[in-house]
């Protein structure tokens, strides 16, 4: 009571630090406090928690490059993956993605984001030095680049090929086509074209 | 390392720890989460210290149940508003909406919630003992129910108006019409019938 300026500085810092997460504004950061304060203070401070041991827990994994709490990720230490095929992709998210369709056995490198000159993000930023230094030291034949089918994707797809072809190593992509249970009426005209050409 | 269970986990209890907030699901989760280690570590160590010092700092005004770090809040303990007058309104945000137009002088009671028997949410959730009691020993004339135009709302506005009529204290509404800038083409007929009824 000795502070009024003091009055909503929790509530407000609050607020604003809720806006630094993607996708939210001011009317959903305070409808999140509103809730976090009135509904769930318990959930409120283990989310406090959980913020900051991430933060001060979570390192990238010295192969590749995702997130992890060790020096090497549980999916790169993992001896019976096929240690000769490296699946590139953007995002932790897109190789849960491929995790989860039991496809692929072989391991990752994930460039934890996408080359996009406009918004400063080159070479360096998503580790393409790492990548290659691990394409020359490990025993890896064959290169997959599974980055989105995205302008900025292929980009990076393109980039990396050409880099990893000069080292005369495998690279393949992901194959375009119609995706399952889509109706070729409603499929873009760019895709049906790939279906074509690719057809198997 | 000695710990290979732990490989993921202060990342997976981030993304649980989000999973809290309001309209934000599983993938809404790992994108926060991923944006806030891969580009905003600092933006998360923020954010761990407003939640901890919100959850911890804020409490409710002793006079209005709104959200204070004080015993009561500023706008309560404003000498100059007008202490005849008190606007009940569901949540902090409606407070603020109202104060923005600047067209009431008076003091505010804060529902924190509105009558949802479904949800469990009676009377004593919503605070109406306090309300009650406020209104019984501070010199109020009349009160003003700004709570929201839902189901819900009117009815919290209802029984708030029953139980303040057998106290014989003014109760008023806020006025149902049509809002400013629309065309009458396009307001439903509720509001039209209402507009029409409440026609000055």
């Amino acid at each position: 009571m000795d502070n009024s300026s003091a009055n909503i500085n929790a509530l407000d810092a609050l607020i604003q630090a809720l806006r630094r997460l993607p996708g939210v504004g001011l009317k959903s950061a305070s409808r999140m406090a509103f809730h976090l304060l009135q509904h769930d203070r318990a959930g409120a401070q283990i989310m406090a928690q959980a913020l900051a041991n991430a933060a001060s827990q979570v390192l990238h994994c010295s192969q590749c490059n995702t997130f992890t709490q060790n020096e090497v990720c549980n999916t790169c230490s993992d001896v019976q993956r096929d240690q000769t095929r490296l699946c590139v992709v953007e995002t932790p998210a897109d190789q849960l993605a491929l995790e989860r369709t039991g496809a692929f056995k072989g391991l990752y490198f994930v460039l934890m984001g996408k080359l996009s000159p406009l918004d400063g993000i080159g070479p360096n930023e998503i580790g393409l030095k790492k990548l290659f230094q691990r394409v020359q030291t490990s025993p890896i034949e064959e290169v997959i680049l599974a980055t989105n089918f995205t302008a900025e994707g292929e980009t990076t797809a393109h980039v990396i090929s050409e880099g990893l072809k000069a080292r005369s190593i495998k690279v393949t992509r992901l194959a375009r086509g119609v995706p399952i249970g889509s109706e070729l009426e409603y499929v873009d005209l760019g895709t049906i074209a790939h279906a074509l050409v690719d057809r198997r």
